[in-house]
């Protein structure tokens, strides 16, 4: 069983392996069924981006940099001029140092790519990595290709790598024994280039042979919980059990949770944990059942600007998510609906950050700060 | 506006005007459509019963009251050797003293209505209560068949002023000036004979024209709070807006609620409650928040039989509740699911009981047994 883990945990954005296309989980259809899209062209990444077949900031970061890889392996196969058809292989780079028209296809492709989620940060992080790279490569547009669709790939190959660092330095708060583990939203593979945030110490554990038992929140509004994190779990063989929201204190004061993952979207400065909305309650709930509740974090997602979470901006979405579900109204015609996405968990209901760069345990701000003063992931 | 709330508050099961059939909203089909279904015969209503066209314990046992009183409506109309058609208005106990047919049908309509929803303490407790009117009744069966039809339509009505003490009472507790409630499940009219139970102080605010703002969690998983509470508050004009049951610990964090009330199924001698799952964690936000957390209790709902909420048995329902909706599955195939109905919030949340005999507060022992002591309602 511990073998087969890692070969079952999903991997939502890869290359096809004639390298021409992205393979791509469609994730609108789970769990009903998995599907892998096969999109050769930027405008179809765009479109899979902007409609969530792809989600989870990571997991779009990456989906986006292979976009802008595609366009380039494209034009590199098939020549500047014929973007759409023919040219052998071989004629890339063939236009010598016309810098214009590749450059011009460059931004073209990028514009398309950032208007699909405008609000993802690692979405434009992505592509202004790439931007820099393209800008500054040394030779030809051939050459400069090469080294964007190289970085596309290292911003995989580092996804992949965060989450393996934090399932490493996550095993540490999961007893050998064994755990039951409540977990809330999708923080899992899906959402990322590897084992996923939250779900990558769960993994880790089960590769292991640490027997674990995970409780799932259904996650509403959009049900990432029921849809993703069971669907990714089960796939790899971990025992998981779907709730709703509202029984995880029933949950906790049966004595089955040993301890809490979630992930985290943003973390201020003092420690407070912004995350899909629902959050702060099983926080609170951790506590009173003097039960630890871990927020797994990349270092990125740290952010000193804000010094607490009063200063983090809770978007509010659309009501249609709330008012019913899959096209069945269960809110009458006419009463309002609140849709906060986010919730903002204080710092003293954390019991630590799962990171790449080891566990922070409190006080947070010393920690968090230590953490962003070193270069490079600790092993 | 406020002479209009009263008028307009949903009655869920009366007689039609002209005294023949049982009204009923069929409530299965809100909030899409209001529909009154016209029950004339035991078996529809036993039916209905099932169906959960009628829910809410107090509203099931004036159902069943009706239902027998139907029967017995039914044969002094038409007689008793001709129960399907025919008998002219008059024919009523023209049988004379021949008890046994008369008690043979209203023990075969005891038995169609007692086997409905056979947890239901109210449906029992409303048809022991009509048996031994019948049993006790002097006169012949025409007679005691008068006497249960009026016993049926006291149930309702004394469930109806238990609504309107527990309204009176409550609205000490609601700040002249307004205030925001939020509310968990459906414990209004819907539920009972009159304006329910949480939902009392609500209305009578709202009657005396102080501006209340409702918050209703919309209760997964069978979403009570969105198509039942959104429903009937909005058709009587009262402000309410729909969050999901994870919402509500970011809406207390806004400052947007000043007190809780919630219904609930069963109070312990020491105070804990059972409540519809959810409860718990709205009421340790509250704590958290230092937002005061009511509950609305009819005195029949205190059970000094169980010490503490450790002895409540907590229902355990269908997986199907949980894993999809409406016909939709977002749960994985094989994967489990866990679905309580009911959780415990223990006593030391519970600011204050609002019953029908005034406003309990701590040492809740004390108080509870104090009020069970008394005999009536205290005006």
């Amino acid at each position: 069983m511990t073998d087969d883990v890692l070969s079952r945990i999903p991997r939502p954005v890869t290359w096809w392996e004639d390298g021409e296309a992205i393979r791509m989980l469609d994730q609108t259809l789970l769990p009903g069924e998995e599907r892998y899209l096969r999109l050769e062209r930027v405008e179809e990444v765009a479109e899979a981006i902007s409609s969530l077949r792809v989600r989870g900031a990571p997991a779009i970061g990456i989906a986006a940099a292979f976009g802008m890889a595609l366009g380039l392996k494209r034009r590199l196969r098939e020549g500047i001029d014929e973007p759409e058809r023919g040219g052998a292989p071989g004629s890339a780079g063939s236009d010598g140092d016309g810098e214009d028209p590749w450059t011009a296809a460059f931004l073209r492709d990028r514009e398309i790519l950032a208007g699909t989620r405008p609000t993802a940060v690692n979405l434009e992080w992505a592509l202004n990595r790439l931007s820099e790279v393209y800008a500054g490569a040394d030779g030809g547009p051939a050459a400069r290709a090469r080294a964007v669709i190289r970085e596309a790939g290292r911003i995989a190959e580092e996804d992949r790598e965060l989450c393996r660092l934090m399932g490493k330095h996550g095993l540490e708060v999961i007893p050998e024994k064994g755990a039951g583990i409540l977990t809330h939203c999708n923080a899992g593979a899906l959402a990322t280039g590897g084992m996923g945030t939250a779900l990558a110490p769960i993994y880790t554990a089960a590769v292991r042979g640490i027997p674990v038992r995970v409780f799932a929140d259904e996650t509403r509004p959009l049900l990432q919980g029921a849809r993703l994190t069971a669907w990714e779990l089960s796939r790899a063989g971990v025992d998981v059990t779907v709730l709703t929201d509202s029984m995880a204190g029933a949950l906790m004061a049966a004595g089955k949770v040993n301890l809490v993952i979630t992930g985290t979207d943003r973390v201020a400065a003092n420690g407070d944990v912004a995350n899909k909305i629902g959050t702060y309650g099983v926080a609170l709930l951790a506590r009173e059942h003097g039960i630890p509740f871990y927020v797994a974090s990349p270092r990125s997602t740290f952010d000193l600007a804000s010094a607490g979470g009063g200063e983090i901006p809770i978007e509010e979405r659309a009501a249609a998510e709330v008012r019913g579900f899959q096209g069945r109204e269960t809110v009458p015609a006419g009463v309002p609906v609140w849709n906060p996405a986010f919730d903002v968990t204080p710092a003293h209901l954390v019991t630590a950050f799962i990171t790449d760069g080891g566990i922070l345990r409190p006080p947070f701000p010393v920690a968090i700060a230590k953490l962003l003063d070193r270069d490079a992931p600790a092993e």
